[in-house]
């Protein structure tokens, strides 16, 4: 049932015969599944006109009729709920700025109301909620679902975030963070419908990646895997909040790079310096963009991706300066692969986590549709 | 079928009723699976005394009577041909010194009787040859089954391997490149059997690397992942036959390492100036430690891997020192992952690419083990 369900998502309209064609199963059991799929109101026909002769087909999709996902990220200066239908369309969108609050009681009492309020106007509206997705900034003991000293989120480490959510609002909880949903935003929603591997970059306060191979996120032991702002880009560079000396964060992230710069206290400023033409701005920029071009030359010698996201709070900054980078990146690889070198912006901007927040129920549902369903039934 | 095998593997040894336990088959489906299995001559029954009692119990495991695999390690100094069982014992090993061929032709003339001889010994005394697990020194186009550039490695560059093994010798084969097979030989037969997430780092003329993930070796796009050799160390560094600037390789390697000391032109020499506490041998020593020291932060922070494994022609030289090499690795990764650092020396030495090579057919006899024997006897 997961295959079917996976290149109805892939292929977006796909016939019963096509299915037949891509699965290898028997037109027998494609009936049968595609037909239980639809009595659980997953996907659903449509009818569509042939190009050639006109004639008209029936084609099946994903239903965004009933289900509905909810998506929370945990940010260190803001908070976000997003409800998304089964195509990830967001239906909903509440953001809050949380730079004034402290440690889990005071997001709390942020997340508590917005919860409850979100999932109860869902249901009044007679839809379904799948569950909870949820994206942390910073690495997680999966094993427990407590996160583990997110650096600069003080009064988070040890906390069972996982045991509080599930308990409060009774909602199926996936917990990633923020450089993995990201990337899941872009597998299932966005530019990776048809990509295997992908790297999501996330660059801002700090700089984090996640990393997709084989369509799979990968979180290694520690669920440290895809730690790129924690790569050395500058030998026995300063040290950083990991414990790693010259770590491309601490010359690349915006405090990174406002540290490198004397002229002003944040982006704004050194993009108007830039603009005119101030020598140290432009050799701050110079040297971010060389620092980013090395971290990406990393990234391509080691995980070898098809396809590398830029996203994060810090992107919109150096999007103008890219096609130097990518020129140079092109000239530093491997020759065969250079032609391959695919690098874009990420899909849903300052919702990227959150929907990637909710890309992991989605997920979910795509391997295991009859057990999720079950859980979020029993919710 | 291919479950059940993997246990067997990942035990050793293991009781019909431990099979049970572990695969949550029915008895009845575990004692049909291993009936079919012990008539392949794959698994077989042992007695084995239980501990507690005294008493008999039948235990199985892999049957190293029948199946014979080959193991071919094409480097750019030296060809080795391995014959392995299916515990990974080698039954025979024949290293040549290439250093004065080049190109596929002279390869081939060495290549050709010595597998041909090789094939005909293991079938003349009655054991079956499933097949030729090969390993070259650099990437490969999959598809076509052709080497691509390798560096420093002259007239090989486009040469149809896979088709001109397969046609010559008639046996079922597998090619990748040297890291990888080293990592596969942990992964099936060394290190790597309770490990799901490995890295082989190969340090020699070059610095390769090999990534398995969740027991799955990793290729990536362009088959260029694990290209730790390539990673970026001294911004701004020489330029590297890659095509990168001031890759760990460039300063790493063999070449690299002789390239910063003027006092000799072997590793036999510098060993022994660091021996007698020559300054500049010393230095020279300390920087290549200050440069695998960060190479490995890297690949920790990066893959966070559960096991990193170390080998190749440089690994001897640097054994001794590596004890302060861990102590700041612990002392740069974050906290909670410091503690389940391990670095390992690999299993078998020199013999490492040739056991690898075997080791990819070991790897697709536990996943497929019906349509391997069907090939291999096809062939």
């Amino acid at each position: 049932m997961s295959e079917v369900l996976e290149r109805i998502w892939q292929f977006q309209q796909i016939s019963r015969v096509e299915l037949v064609e891509h699965t290898g199963l028997t037109s027998g059991t494609i009936t049968n599944l595609t037909h239980e799929l639809i009595g659980l109101k997953i996907i659903r026909e449509f009818e569509a006109v042939s190009g050639n002769v006109g004639r008209r087909r029936v084609m099946l999709g994903l239903d965004s009729s009933l289900y509905r996902i909810i998506g929370l990220d945990i940010g260190r200066a803001t908070l976000e709920v997003v409800v998304v239908d089964l195509n990830g369309k967001i239906i909903k969108s509440i953001e809050r700025d949380m730079s004034e609050r402290r440690g889990p009681d005071e997001y709390f009492d942020v997340i508590g109301p917005l919860l409850t309020e979100t999932k109860r106007e869902i249901e009044n509206a007679g839809y379904t909620v799948l569950g909870l997705g949820t994206s942390v900034p910073g690495p997680m003991d999966y094993s427990t679902g407590e996160l583990l000293n997110p650096p600069n989120f003080p009064g988070w480490s040890g906390f069972p975030l996982q045991r509080t959510l599930e308990e409060r609002f009774g909602m199926v909880t996936l917990i990633e963070d923020d450089a993995r949903t990201s990337a899941m935003a872009e597998r299932w929603y966005g530019l990776g419908r048809n990509v295997q591997d992908l790297v999501f970059i996330t660059m801002g306060i700090g700089i984090g990646g996640g990393v997709v191979s084989g369509g799979k996120i990968v979180r290694g032991t520690n669920g440290l895997c895809g730690q790129v702002g924690h790569m050395t880009i500058v030998i026995d560079g300063k040290i950083c909040d990991c414990g790693n000396r010259g770590c491309w964060e601490t010359v690349g992230s915006i405090p990174g790079i406002l540290g490198r710069w004397s002229g002003g206290g944040s982006m704004e400023q050194l993009r108007e310096a830039i603009r005119q033409g101030d020598a140290e701005a432009l050799r701050c920029l110079e040297d971010t963009l060389g620092y980013l071009e090395t971290a990406l030359i990393n990234v391509y010698n080691l995980y070898d991706p098809e396809l590398v996201v830029l996203g994060g709070r810090l992107y919109p900054y150096l999007a103008d300066y890219l096609l130097p980078v990518r020129n140079h990146l092109r000239s530093r690889l491997y020759a065969f692969a250079k032609d391959r070198l695919r690098i874009e912006p990420s899909t849903f901007g300052t919702s990227q986590s959150a929907v990637g927040a909710a890309a992991l129920l989605f997920g979910f549902l795509l391997s295991e549709p009859v057990r999720l369903l079950a859980l979020a039934e029993g919710g």
